[in-house]
């Protein structure tokens, strides 16, 4: 097998919970990851046997496809585990020797490490000879602060160009985030509409309920401005809102991507108590790991502007927080309505834990009347029982998508600096104006700041 | 009591089957109707209690709310049968007398008889006083003949105002056709692409899997141009088509309605084989009171188009017929596509038996692609449980919708006559340019002539 798949950060969460069972996933489906050897990177004393006994318990349970012994022998057949101390740049010329007796001449390294390890992992495999010519994948946080994150990117691109790194966001990876692109380019019903003149204003919320869980640490460092806002938020924001790129879906939509980024209205133009509301959650000092006088924003609300000429004059409202009273993620279009006593076209697109897509439209009440009430028109992809099991998850298809150099499914360096940046003025704004963090209740919808946000310019959030 | 709902036809199908159960589901909803005397006119022996068993079968087969004695016995006890023949003069004296004598000032008449008898009964009721101040309901057919309908059109107006007669086209009362209106007008997300320039093409289709039944007599007379396309389907037509009323919902829009027939493209300007084709079902003519040569049409498919701005460009393609494969009416709006990769947006008003919208759309095929699928947006009005007890009948939408005076519920005369005229200029030319009625199998989609009507010009029915 000429072809290697390594993963630095072997025994860690992201390998256990998310690579395995996609790569798993990959060798039932037939996916291209099955031409990879799997070399499993870790500091641990593992033999390879005892490695694949505890990647089974986790396959067992993680899997979307069946799991039996068979298909796991053969799956586990493909791993290796290479015991080494990756920050040792000495056990890289061992590496290299591994490789090289394996005849391995392809190479993606996945690193499912911390972001200081970044640099120094890319550093050291250009001592593996081939290593460069491979690809590269890495995860948020790309760093802990910004200035560290791009200095990490700068050691990053010493070795790999920038067409050899690909930067995950997982969302993009989730069925309904690619589809938005199709929904809007390939539905005239969409594509016509889709401006600030028919459209009055756009939300895209992402709820958890959970907490920070066994995540304070790194999560208190971050906060949802940061862990969500800056990349999440913003690349679906993005997509909804660009240019038609030239060439359509699956085309590289990067450049579209990032004009929307760069037109976004200056920090600063419009009060800063008219563009964000952050929260924190009623405990969350006492969450493990957390600071005891913690400032983190775990709750986040923004009313942003794109200064262009598709959408001068509808705002962009973005949520997202923790410990909700509810899971959801969705992008709301709100289409201008012709008076006031009608209620709004909607269009839904669901993104998690339900995907699909609804309108919610006007229709005459059932009845001998001619009062107007709302109706749906859905459609649930999740609904659909053979979609269910049919449908890879977002790491299988972002794994594949790195196989095939299909860069448009991943982040850009250029989008996240740029993201990164406009936050960082926010989160700067916000405390130079003695904006308080609000407290709001566990299970609740949020901070009452974020309702009236948007209440003092006549809007509210949707309940889907 | 002082108003009376006198039924002339008293004992006939139309009276058993839709009045009756109506009348009976308005007494139990508390609908205007009953505020009103029922008095059955007929010319059979029968004393109240007769008729009222013989109703109360009827009731209980048709009647979409529950039956019970109880409420039964409330309705019935509104009813009150009167015999006579309404073909003599010296009876509506009697008539006057008995509404006298019970007190009656106010008068609905619902003409459930034959067309020729329309002018007579109307001319009578002249001599019961008060009557020509009431309202009079009849239904098609309006008249053996344009001609003939003319005339009784006529004698009716000689005694009843235009606005005081009420005809009767019950698809108007059908929850999906009335909503056409409030989909085009409080939807923006409609409104705003409702014109040649989006749409490509409309569709409308009454298909029936039923042949002529007991009806043979009636509808060899008739055929389907008659009985469905100049009434029926020139009323959705119209509605789909039309202009905004200025009124919006519930406004009266025969003006906008009929400025649509006018504006259909003259017969005569295309070849009539681009226009209509004209179908018979095989063993049509061995059906029960229908001619052993009939030349009458059972189905017919026509490509018409509305010479105005709005539509310039977009043909309107309708079809009906007996002994098809399936029964199922329903309005298909298509928009023009981007490029012919992908499928059209298509939305579907589904008229009967399901009531209902859906919107077909592309989306992402589920799963590692980027390739593009249909999917469908669908709310299924009549799968709501609820609804399906809730929903008046049309006959009882009508009625009610006479007793308000709604007129925006009825034919005018003008849409009929116009209407009429168009489909006889039609037929006219269909017989002269020597095109055939071609026979199609019964249980299939219709004649392969009416597929190709459309394939010539680059389109196909569209499969609900």
């Amino acid at each position: 097998m000429s072809k290697a798949f390594t993963i630095f950060g072997g025994t860690g969460d992201l390998t256990f919970r998310k690579l395995l069972p996609a790569l798993y996933n990959g060798s039932i489906s037939g996916a291209e990851s099955e031409d990879y050897q799997i070399i499993i990177i870790g500091r641990r004393e593992y033999t390879t046997e005892q490695y694949c006994a505890l990647a089974r318990e986790w396959v067992q349970k993680f899997a979307r496809l069946p799991y039996s012994d068979r298909a796991f022998g053969r799956f586990a057949s493909r791993i290796a585990y290479y015991r080494m101390d990756f920050s040792d740049p000495a056990a890289y010329q061992e590496l290299n020797d591994y490789f090289s007796a394996h005849g391995i001449e392809e190479f993606i390294f996945y690193l499912a490490v911390a972001p200081r390890f970044f640099g120094l992992i890319a550093e050291n495999l250009a001592s593996v000879s081939g290593a460069s010519r491979g690809k590269v994948i890495l995860e948020k946080p790309f760093g802990e602060t910004l200035e560290a994150a791009k200095d990490l990117n700068r050691r990053l691109e010493t070795i790999f160009s920038p067409d050899q790194i690909y930067r995950i966001d997982h969302y993009l990876g989730k069925e309904m985030v690619r589809n938005i692109e199709t929904i809007r380019f390939s539905n005239p019903i969409f594509t016509n509409l889709w401006d600030a003149r028919f459209i009055e204003s756009v939300q895209i919320s992402a709820l958890e309920d959970v907490g920070v869980e066994s995540r304070g640490g790194y999560y208190d460092e971050a906060g949802a401005m940061k862990d969500m806002v800056q990349n999440h938020l913003f690349q679906i924001l993005s997509i909804v809102a660009m240019e038609r790129p030239s060439d359509y879906i699956g085309s590289d939509m990067h450049a579209e991507q990032l004009k929307v980024l760069h037109a976004l209205r200056p920090v600063g133009q419009e009060p800063i108590k008219d563009t964000l509301v952050l929260g924190q959650y009623e405990g969350y000092r006492q969450e493990k790991l957390v600071g005891a006088h913690s400032q983190t924003d775990t709750y986040a609300a923004l009313r942003l502007f794109i200064d262009n000429d598709r959408w001068r004059g509808a705002p962009f409202y973005i949520r997202t927080g923790k410990k909700l009273g509810e899971r959801e993620m969705n992008v709301v279009v709100t289409f201008r309505r012709p008076r006031p006593d009608v209620a709004h076209n909607v269009l839904v697109i669901r993104i998690q834990p339900t995907e699909g897509v609804y309108l919610q439209f006007n229709i005459q009440k059932p009845g001998d009347t001619t009062d107007i009430t709302q109706a749906k028109m859905d459609f649930c992809q999740s609904c659909l029982l053979e979609n269910r099991i049919n449908t890879p998850e977002a790491y299988e298809r972002l794994i594949g998508a790195c196989i095939r150099g299909e860069h448009f499914w991943f982040s850009q360096w250029d989008q996240i600096e740029t993201g990164w940046e406009y936050v960082e003025q926010l989160r700067t704004a916000y405390r130079e104006a003695g904006l308080p963090l609000v407290s709001y209740p566990t299970g609740s919808s949020g901070p009452v700041q974020a309702d009236r946000l948007l209440e003092r310019f006549g809007h509210a959030w949707f309940k889907t």
